[in-house]
């Protein structure tokens, strides 16, 4: 399928990324977590840990006047970002190759960023967040552990952001085996946001 | 807060809603919802059962240049849909006040169809968006009860939909008691989407 | 370890049975199933499906005075509910080799029925329980599929069966990577339970 | 319903209780604790916030040559405790009125530990538990905020304690509205248990 952009700006099924081992958030968790980040056209949206590049791309298709930074350090990743990027054929993602850390010192300003990936920084990335996102910024992280859960939760209260909200979504998928309906469940995401202020 | 609208187009928070008594399908289940819609811009979409209106709204700031019909019949539910819309400062979206049977036959043609409510009339609703519903265009029910579930899967797999899916959608919001944050759990919902084609 | 048994006559961890590639009932919907089946300890009761026998063990060792049939026909699993009976030396199961129709047949009365895999004959072991049950005899049956779960449901409800109650059951179970606790989700169990009276 | 223990000593429905404001660990999640307890029935068993003594009745039940020592400080509580202990006609059931930190110390040794609520003496118990347990006893602990959660599997794992085992539990139960069985939800619970080798 070409064009695959043009068939819908909002909401992407996860069969429309070419996929490889990298981690994707999956199309349920991503729609909950594009609307916790309450995007505005004209943002410019940090994803940090981008994997295949997912919910960039589907902020990109969303920021008809803004830009979108995809931080990845992981090779396989790299490519699939690129080739996922290609495919939508975007102009306004920076695909930025490096560890959080480095990357995030070399954007000025940002007004929504995500966090799906962190490896150890997350402490980091939510100081350095509060400091340069824009007035009324958004931060939304995804965590699968329990102590990445506990320490962005902690993290997000106690560095003074506002608005800080946890919800844990757990997504059961429907699978036909012959005339029978099976529910497969997937890992229970947590999804944490807040609000710069 | 005026022009909430202005805010952030994509992703509304609950509490910007005026709500009421009526139904109204909650934050991260409507994005989920928005997601299947796959919308279009230029859309025409149809809300049958539209409660408070947060499905209507979120749809119509997506649609710069498609359209909205909000099927409701209940009274309190329509008044709530008016303040609603005009709070949001929204003209394309259009009220009609009825059963689903009657007001659908009112439309000519559509390209998305989102089922929150039905009242009974499910198995006519899906016949209905099958004959009129544009080629590739998209409906969504959302189901509570077992026997919904039940009917709106059948129906879409028999009736000769393409693309039938069926997630569950678990969402716990967490609530901070003093220093504790406690796990609220919503009732889980299904999510049915599915393809014209 | 030997004398298994010995350890705890209530509880049994999932490693304690010798496992194949036969469907298991889990620890934690195993404790619901039990739960729900209130034995009392000279109650006969009947496993449906018996696959590695975790149930037919786990209620063996309850019923003191009772009996268990445990009913499986695939070869594999008969094996390894042999091979469990024999571990936690019961003397208290007797397996019925064949499907549940034909051996059901074989049984006068019973206490308590537990169908955990019907292979498409539920509604008929169904009508047979209601029948020879003994009076406050009790059902209870799991489902993962969507139609299975129906399918009891109803058929519980229909058939005049009383307290007919139905939980869903989704355990995540929280494995360790290093300094970090992922939770891991295993699919939705349906238990359903009545009462003949 | 007198003699309700007659009626089956093994899964006790909540409905078999006499219930008040108290908290109450309900029937689903009970089995599950009842099961990771892995009682034998001679354990002396201590229940660490009894509240309506669900779990103190139940193990008591099971306990034919054990005892049960149920602490519980509040008063509504405490008149439940007495009330339930009397309706299922136990006299292996001690209940002492106080802290657990106050009571835990006049009990020399024990098998088995439940913690159902610790009014913020968790790490406290789970000290004595582990100094006082006998070899192979059991800990089983409930948690239902995050910070309960985290500081239970940290406290287990760092004090020492073995085969220490995290599980969730998310409950619905179906609820008959008409011809409709609406699933409702339960917050999920978080089932801590380990041993002392």
């Amino acid at each position: 399928m070409n064009k695959k952009w043009n068939y819908s700006s909002f909401g992407i099924p996860d069969s429309y990324f070419i996929r490889g081992k990298a981690p994707m958030t999956k199309e349920e968790v991503r729609a909950v977590v594009m609307g916790k980040l309450r995007l505005q056209e004209d943002n410019i949206f940090i994803d940090v840990g981008a994997g295949t590049g997912s919910v960039s791309i589907e902020a990109a298709l969303k920021l008809s006047k803004g830009k979108v930074y995809a931080i990845e350090y992981k090779e396989e990743a790299l490519n699939l970002l690129e080739v996922n990027k290609n495919a939508f054929e975007l102009n306004n993602i920076e695909i930025l190759k490096g560890r959080g850390k480095t990357e995030l010192n070399k954007i000025e300003a940002f007004d929504r960023i995500f966090i799906g990936g962190s490896g150890g920084e997350l402490p980091w990335i939510m100081d350095h967040a509060l400091q340069h996102l824009s007035q009324e910024g958004r931060i939304v992280i995804t965590a699968v552990t329990l102590e990445t859960l506990t320490s962005a939760l902690h993290g997000l209260k106690d560095k003074g952001f506002q608005e800080v909200e946890m919800v844990s979504i757990g997504v059961s998928k429907g699978r036909s085996t012959g005339n029978y309906t099976l529910m497969e469940a997937q890992n229970t995401i947590y999804v944490l946001s807040a609000t710069k202020r």
